[in-house]
């Protein structure tokens, strides 16, 4: 490693909107840098696709690459910052920096939440950093905060909004109760969703980061493809003003739940949150995570979840920390950000199956308008063992002859509910059983 | 420093609230910690005033002494956790525990305020870690925030709810409609404020807390003698009512603002805020800060700000970071946290005094209620380049002959509106001034 007094060299592997971002802190702000961390940073090389294409920063020709065996092979190379995105080639070229006693930065979810473990082994193993608070919430440090300041605690839950993309489109639908399909349209048109937009509107994005943070909390790995996943695409606008009525608003929440018998319970879907808590408040493409510990109580983090500067106070704010243990230390670098605990590798967390899940629920049914229709659905829903909360009728079509009905529940079993649920869209009354949403107080 | 895989020795000083919180973490979380930290850690000893106070938890009496020496000179201790409070004589046995390279955490605020550049300079040289999350926002992370994870950013501004006691006041005069007095006794009563409230409720507390963070966000001292305060006191229910009315909430707030001067404008002192902004919604003695960055925009903690468990949060969280930053390192420890420029006890942050502050303003006077009031106080306004924006009348009371007149402004200049409504004080149709209150957009 580089000693005391000499330039830091740093390469970035991906030249992207955050690449950029970080490309121009690196090369605009080196005055501050040295006056924050001790040390002089240089922009080594950028690992990109097309060296020809036109970049905001535009950098020197001779700093672009094609070929990643330029950063990974080059032994000046002090700390390597992965932007990429994906699990391949990423996690790959993670795993041979680290190899290679660099440092590492990545903003990479997917590498974390797959590889997390591995790689922080690797990185004790090897005496380097491997930071990634980028990895979840964007500008908010909520990665930091359970790594270090939180770290006394003991954490039950983190109850969060993750995904800008669905926030902004349950915002746009709860606010100008405009449809999914419109909404989306407009999202994409802004640039906050992609052209495929599954990833974000399915859940799948939000469960790589709180794959990412239930592993931090919890400490111990929690699989990405055991949390439960419920996309956004079934809400229409009726739903929000229905919830509206009942004084709730409709997020998408990632929901990790330490229970008492050890195991987690996590997983993404809309729910109906009371509208007086911070989290109903949190609109557009703002993110936040709560978090509730033994000893912090409830605390919430609201910020920007994505975009260029946000992700690059993210990358950077791990880079500097790095820059400043090497200013710091004569001898191996420290390693005061990594969970010792993750990186052991522990067992998996045992994740509870959504059916086992107790509930409040929010259902809406549309039915023939007609005499004793409740009266049906009340019997089926009793003989489940669930109890009705609150019941509308609305919207009311002569044309047609039906209307909707929203039912409330008390907490239910999810299972019950689900086969309540399908006895009831049997009934020759019900014309179609529309949606079923949890209700998180 | 004891070497790897020895016990971790830790002394408090200090055994009140926060410090049996802390005992009964070290004590009863041996394991946990050990898992986190990868040390095992001891509570050697405890710095008391009387031995035979009952406490909980309940220490052996060889673990209580009344003779700080055998704390300091002891060389066995390898961390130092002062929960005392006040600057004498915290301040210099900290000084003393640096000295003779101990780690050293505090929750003092006053400490950090007054002496913390020259302490964290005396750290660095000692190469031992300086710790205090605890000081500033009580459970919340912000320090550590500040200091690390949004370390890449030009910080802009801190707006922040940092005195519990004042928030859970403001609170009831806001939903209840009490009188300033009744919700200090009744704070009083409930133990969230002291029975000399001064501190609180005059703002010394909060500019501490932010003369700290402002420290930390600009990189050089605030002290907190130049942190102009104004406490909550001159409230009525009232004013409540009309801010409402104008679609405010009111709240005590710390500001520190970065001026393109390179000034610093830091203040404590009941503001307007608009009641769709997170800040107006953090109720009761919860606390919250909002940071704005260049890269990470705006940020906003919020979370329990004092209380046993909640500061133990945050003085445990960074006891356990000094102890695993002792297990990964067998050279002199690694100074992750310590902001380099702060403690290169740089140049004060010129403050610039409030006059000179340009901001909108609310305003209510007692009038006589007759014809031609309101052009009287309009002429002088306008005299001072002072541009109304809403003019409410209220609360015409006929038997004094009296109403109440709210005024609100579009921004001006401070020593303008203190000049004009002098000038309105002395009219002869202006019964009193009741208040002036900054707005906070």
């Amino acid at each position: 490693m580089a000693p005391r007094n000499t330039t830091v060299n740093i390469s970035l592997m991906g030249l992207g909107t955050v690449g950029g971002g970080v490309a121009a802190a690196l090369m605009g702000n080196a005055d501050a840098i040295k006056r924050k961390t001790g040390r002089t940073v240089r922009l080594k090389q950028a690992l990109v696709r097309d060296v020809s294409r036109p970049r905001d920063p535009s950098l020197p020709a001779g700093l672009l690459t094609t070929n990643p065996e330029d950063i990974l092979s080059d032994p000046d190379v002090d700390i390597v910052v992965e932007m990429m995105g994906g699990d391949s080639p990423a996690g790959s070229y993670l795993e041979r920096a680290i190899a290679a006693g660099k440092h590492v930065v990545t903003a990479n979810k997917e590498v974390m939440s797959r590889r997390g473990p591995s790689l922080l082994a690797l990185a004790q193993e090897k005496r380097v950093n491997l930071l990634f608070e980028a990895s979840a919430g964007g500008g908010i440090p909520i990665v930091g905060c359970l790594m270090s300041q939180l770290l006394a605690n003991d954490i039950r839950s983190i109850r969060s909004i993750i995904n800008g993309t669905t926030n902004y489109i349950l915002t746009r639908m709860a606010r100008q109760q405009t449809p999914f399909a419109d909404a989306l349209a407009e999202a994409q048109a802004r640039g906050y969703a992609e052209s495929d937009p599954t990833n974000d509107i399915e859940g799948i994005d939000a469960a790589y980061k709180l794959s990412v943070l239930g592993s931090l909390a919890f400490h111990r790995p929690i699989p990405h493809d055991s949390i439960y996943t419920e996309g956004i695409s079934r809400l229409a606008p009726e739903d929000f003003r229905y919830a509206a009525e009942l004084g709730y608003a409709i997020k998408s929440l990632a929901i990790a739940v330490a229970e008492d018998d050890g195991a987690v319970r996590a997983r993404v879907h809309p729910a109906l949150v009371p509208e007086d808590h911070l989290l109903a408040k949190v609109d557009g493409v703002y993110n936040a995570v709560e978090v509730t510990g033994d000893l912090c109580g409830q605390i919430i983090l609201h910020g920007q979840g994505a975009g260029r500067e946000a992700t690059t106070s993210a990358v950077m704010g791990d880079v500097l920390n790095i820059v400043r243990g090497l200013a710091n230390s004569e001898g191996p670098p420290p390693l005061p950000d990594t969970p010792s605990v993750a990186s052991n590798g522990g067992p998996l967390a045992p994740v509870h199956p959504i059916d086992e899940l107790s509930s409040a629920y929010y259902m809406r049914l549309t039915c023939a308008d007609q005499a004793g229709v409740l009266a049906q659905i009340a019997q089926i829903l009793g003989d489940g063992n669930i109890s009705i909360a609150t019941v509308i009728q609305k919207d009311t079509d002569p044309g047609s002859g039906t209307a909707q009905l929203v039912i409330t529940t008390y907490p239910s079993r999810e299972a019950d509910v689900q086969t309540a649920l399908r006895a009831v869209g049997e009934l020759s009354v019900v014309v179609s059983v529309n949606n079923l949403i949890r209700i998180e107080e």
